[in-house]
């Protein structure tokens, strides 16, 4: 027996294996919630290749969306996409108990208020993920490269709580930035992804070299990242004008790479299109704050997504 | 034997066959020089069906690019597409006599530019076509409503040759507006074409009811309307405010409607991206006016372009 805290991972694609899997190497009891992998990871369990090594595992206990636990988990940590087809507060309901602190580990913007508004007496840590990792298929996930956490509690702070994870992680292996303003990391974070993402998307899935190296591509992000900047500043959370330069330098020293939205949309899968970049639209629009790129590329979108019949 | 002008039509797709067809009916002389349908016209003919019943016809010569003509005619028609990849002062070279009219029958803005540097001493006449017309095999085009040509002399008033032609088709047939200003027309037709012929390819195809009904959508409509107003004030051609209500009004009582840039790019055919709106945008630029929305739309489908190798 054990008294590291429980853990139950709702959602374990390639990002919720990945960071249980880290959890278990630091002793932790892991369970997960699944759906349509329930099945292959109740069999075989959860395989992971890695650069840090094997990473399988056996989850403790392997739920089904619609089980009843056997008793709340200490940490119970979200890594669903975010989607508006998703009640994310409705979908870890069975779950929490009255001392559980719910752990999102999640892209996007301005997206823990729903859970903070529905579960206001437990403690939400948020968590952004610098990882590259895939699942090939049911139960297997490969592990690319890197697995930074930056993590902070919501809306802002760093409680015992936040800092009992942390050091559970880094134990299991991965390096975790405890941050006192974790909404202000999102915003940094989206300084990329809200420009990126998107307009990969709608240019039919072109990585950073062609969005970067078309005519115009560059002052087009560029544009973009000001957009964002200018939201983030509203919200309270000022960026350095550098980060601009910062991140199309950033960008252009990688090699071509097809961001995760990119792929999603190439894959057919849905897209965290709210999340990175409808929420930050919404926020301009309560502020009076006009982002004509931005909103281009949203309803642009949207109207691909109606015409394919989706939300 | 007949006195009536002679004409050569440059590109003899569905509207160039159509207004072929329209003038042989007015008893001129009407040739074509074609490129992929030689072939299937110089065996068969071009064969339209019509409204106006069958307007079939063999040209009375049928030349091939490259082919050196017999005499140059009094009028050559110009009806291929605005493409970047196609020298279109070049292609008519071969053709041109010192007394030949030049007349575009194309879309877009200031697409006559070129031409008239080219040919300074030629009479150049400039048309705008409304018309519901396919090409639906080599040599075979179905003319399904419609007919209407704006037309004036470049790049304004309107010459005697602009009168004889213009009698000539509406003797063959169709309506003709004749304009003093052709370019304040060609804007007039923008304030439609340059938003919504460029999103419905961003947006895959979309159609005229899905882009207007799309959350944002009118409203991002608007805003592209109001843009290229900006520029055609720049330009000389104010236009009152009332038109953007009327084009957005004008839209909702059509049956949702595709446009002809979205077909071609569904059926993988280049499309007229600069005729209709990267014009547009260069001469905002010029101006130093910001158009944020039309440049989304118009860099997003450069990104495309140079993902599938195109100019």
């Amino acid at each position: 027996m054990t008294d590291k805290p429980s853990i139950l991972i709702v959602g374990a694609g390639a990002i919720g294996s990945f960071y249980g899997a880290i959890l278990k190497r630091a002793g932790c009891s892991v369970s997960t919630v699944l759906r349509s992998e329930y099945e292959a990871v109740k069999e075989n369990g959860i395989r992971i290749s890695s650069p840090l090594g094997d990473l399988s595992y056996r989850p403790d206990q392997v739920y089904r969306d619609g089980d009843s636990p056997q008793s709340p988990p200490d940490y119970l940590i979200l890594c669903v996409k975010v989607l508006p087809g998703t009640d994310r507060a409705q979908l870890v309901r069975p779950w929490m108990g009255p001392n559980t602190r719910l752990v999102l580990i999640e892209n996007g913007l301005d997206i823990e208020r729903e859970l903070a508004e529905a579960y206001p007496d437990n403690p939400l840590i948020s968590c952004l993920a610098f990882i590259a990792a895939s699942r090939t298929e049911p139960g297997v996930v490969e592990h690319k490269a890197y697995g930074k956490l930056v993590m902070g509690s919501y809306p802002e702070g760093i409680s015992e709580d936040c800092r009992t994870l942390s050091d559970l992680f880094i134990e299991g292996g991965i390096k975790v930035d405890l941050t006192e303003a974790v909404v202000g990391e999102r915003w940094r974070k989206c300084l990329w992804n809200t420009p990126f993402n998107p307009l990969s998307v709608i240019a039919n899935g072109a990585d950073t070299r062609t969005i970067l190296d078309t005519e115009g591509g560059e002052a087009l992000i560029r544009a973009m990242i000001r957009e964002v900047m200018a939201v983030a500043e509203a919200e309270g959370y000022p960026m350095e004008e550098s980060l601009i330069e910062q991140n199309i330098e950033g960008t252009r020293k990688m090699p071509p790479y097809k961001n995760s939205m990119a792929l999603d949309y190439l894959n057919d899968r849905p897209i965290e299109r709210d999340a990175v970049l409808g929420n930050v639209v919404a926020l301009a629009e309560r502020h009076g704050i006009a982002v004509p790129h931005l909103n281009t590329v949203l309803v642009t979108l949207k109207m691909r997504a109606s015409l394919e019949g989706r939300a």
